[in-house]
């Protein structure tokens, strides 16, 4: 109770501090922004030497399995990374003040729709220091002020992140407070935060499903966020073979451990006998493993055989879920009853099947003859990326039929598949 | 607790039902959708008798104010208007389906992003009852499936209303679950949709403050709404004489119990003494009242003091709260200290300072040289409206420097007030 205590004054402190802050980031031209942003950058070089001894402490301290020591080390090089995402994010063109919408009315009034910042976030995140850092630079970028708060196993690495980037903005001439750290990696700041109804504007958690779903499950504030990406790629009777088995090969081993990486392959079963062995074979010299329904079973039975929970599970991993399906219709039901709303596929030369696929299936991101692996704010050409989101989102102002939509993303390639 | 758990399993059950609905109604054409806004409209007009017969049930258990009473009542002309008003929302572009952006990748990848529904929205209110008519059709017209849960002073004009509704559906071969009811007015059920992560993706509380206060304090759901309407007129230095009196006449006595009318004058001081004894009798003429600061009081004395308080109280009423004000920063601190981040407004001949106040204040609408009470979907040209937000939303899909902003309304005009 001392500690819950300590927690949300403490919050309450930084996010007034924040609010103060955010004022002022908003008033700011860019240039100013992007000069700040900038000097965090040469800080965080500068700082390089302190943060490695910082991360050499986490490190000690850790006993993971050597992925996770992998996401948790900072070296030089991922130092001079994160300083590179800071200036490229300078270089991005204002988010702020853009013009969204512009109308007149009968009676002569003019209206317009601008951006303007979100306000104070709050970041909650797991391992990988260099997210603090990211999240710094997009949030500052779109005039928010951010309260981060990392894992326990970074909590050295965060605070000496956070220091050059503090350094940074004072350097700059900004409020030390646009960019604030929690004081430790105790739970009861992670509870203040999501008890923070109108201290924080919207809460990012990143980091695994179970931090998500807690996060959703008990924010008292927006939350931007997916709890998984279970992604599917569908191919369908008439798609051109090469293309499947380089999209299938990318969207499912590219990286696995990514929330935009295929889980789950559906077959057309009018092509699965012609096509399934070579994509299994492509995916087995990949490294790949399978679970695969009976009908999959028939064609290449060597497979793992699914039970119905592995069409549901995120693997994150070199497994692929696999179903052959009747068609598109059977294809969206599949994703309906087991998919996550993240990102979806179709392979298909036959543009009646695409648009029924399309229009069907309800994901953020839908795409046609690409690799769901580009469900990714860099390779949507937003420059950077804080998380990805698959709420149903609203609006501000007066809100008529038009304002209750939300929106998804439709991809349309011709074979493309991730570097 | 067993009422708690009726009410749990019934928003369960029609939750579920309103999930299945909604997803019919995202794959129906615009046709299809007006066709049966169109059928619930003739319906409602067919149930008068029936829903007069309900609303004469509510009156007589009612012991409220006369002014409750009346927003209670309804007659043929109210039907008639709620009738009309879906067929009006019939005439609307379709919502759904629009291009939103649209861009191509330096790879080819075409994206696109096109507006889709929300897909299940709760509706809370109090006594209104036509209120339950209008956010049943906006809610059709964009393919969100809805659950009306209205306040117990209405509980029986609710039911026939939307026992119409539903008729009118079933005529038009939709899902009678696109539209529902609370079977009830306990709280519990409001408790049950509050906790319905997972089952609801957005909540509408329209009522009284304390209301949408509990409902933002404790939904698990995204919640669109305002907690009050603290509305702002700021009179410049510059400002026509002539159309400062008849907007901030306007701007305060049109209806003053719209969440859009404005709650406090400030004036500069530099106009003050010319101005303000004119505005004073127009708006005396109309019935209002007055509390004022010390520098108004010089100037008209006979105003009553304000308390620090009165800058603080969204009056509803014909009081208008009045300070002096030393030039357009002390009216944007004024409003940062005051406001409620709704609608504020500036009247000046001078460009600049409008230019200054705009950017300077962050409410959701921001105006110049009109009144407040145009913040209103219809006369935005929404062409309908479910309610004003005043929360800070977020994006969907990847998220980069542009989504995590939200947006404001900027309304320029040359001295309209609304009719």
């Amino acid at each position: 109770m001392h500690i819950e205590t300590e927690a949300t004054q403490h919050l309450q402190s930084a996010a007034k501090a924040a609010r103060e802050a955010s004022h002022v980031l908003a008033r700011m031209s860019d240039g100013a922004r992007n000069a700040a942003l900038c000097k965090m950058a040469s800080s965080l070089r500068a700082h390089t030497a302190a943060i490695l001894t910082a991360n050499n402490g986490d490190l000690a301290a850790c006993n993971g399995t050597a992925a996770f020591r992998d996401r948790l080390a900072l070296n030089e090089a991922r130092i001079e990374s994160m300083a590179k995402g800071l200036e490229d994010i300078a270089q991005l063109p204002d988010p702020l003040g853009r013009m969204l919408a512009d109308w007149i009315r009968p009676n002569g009034l003019r209206i317009q729709r601008i951006a303007t910042p979100i306000g104070v976030i709050g970041m909650i995140y797991e391992s990988r220091p260099n997210v603090g850092a990211d999240a710094a630079g997009i949030c500052l970028k779109s005039g928010n002020a951010v309260i981060l708060r990392g894992g326990s196993e970074s909590v050295r690495s965060a605070a000496a992140i956070n220091t050059a980037l503090v350094a940074g903005l004072r350097e700059a001439g900004l409020p030390d407070t646009c960019v604030q750290i929690a004081p430790n990696a105790d739970r009861a700041y992670v509870a203040a935060m999501l008890a923070g109804a109108g201290l924080l504007d919207l809460i990012v958690p990143r980091g695994g499903k179970s931090l998500v779903e807690r996060v959703q499950r008990e924010a008292h504030v927006p939350v931007l966020a997916h709890a998984e990406g279970l992604c599917h790629t569908y191919v369908h009777a008439s798609a051109d073979h090469a293309m499947a088995r380089k999209i299938v090969a990318n969207a499912k081993m590219r990286r696995t451990g990514i929330c935009g990486a295929t889980e789950t392959l559906l077959i057309d079963r009018s092509i699965a006998a012609a096509l399934l062995p070579a994509i299994v074979a492509d995916l087995r010299a990949l490294g790949c493993d399978f679970r695969a329904d009976a009908s999959a079973r028939d064609i290449v039975p060597e497979l793992s055989p699914a039970t119905e929970a592995d069409f549901d599970t995120e693997w994150l991993d070199a497994i692929l879920s696999v179903a052959v399906v009747d068609g598109v219709d059977a294809a969206l039901a599949h994703i309906k009853r087991h998919g996550s709303e993240h990102t979806d596929a179709i392979v298909t030369e036959d543009p009646n099947a695409a648009r029924r696929f399309l229009d069907g299936v309800d994901s953020a991101v839908a795409l046609w003859n690409a690799s769901t692996q580009f469900c990714d704010g860099g390779e949507f050409g937003f420059g950077a990326e804080i998380g990805i989101a698959t709420g149903r989102i609203h609006a501000r102002g007066p809100v008529g039929p038009d304002q209750l939509t939300t929106y998804r993303y439709l991809v349309i390639g011709n074979g493309q598949v991730r570097p």
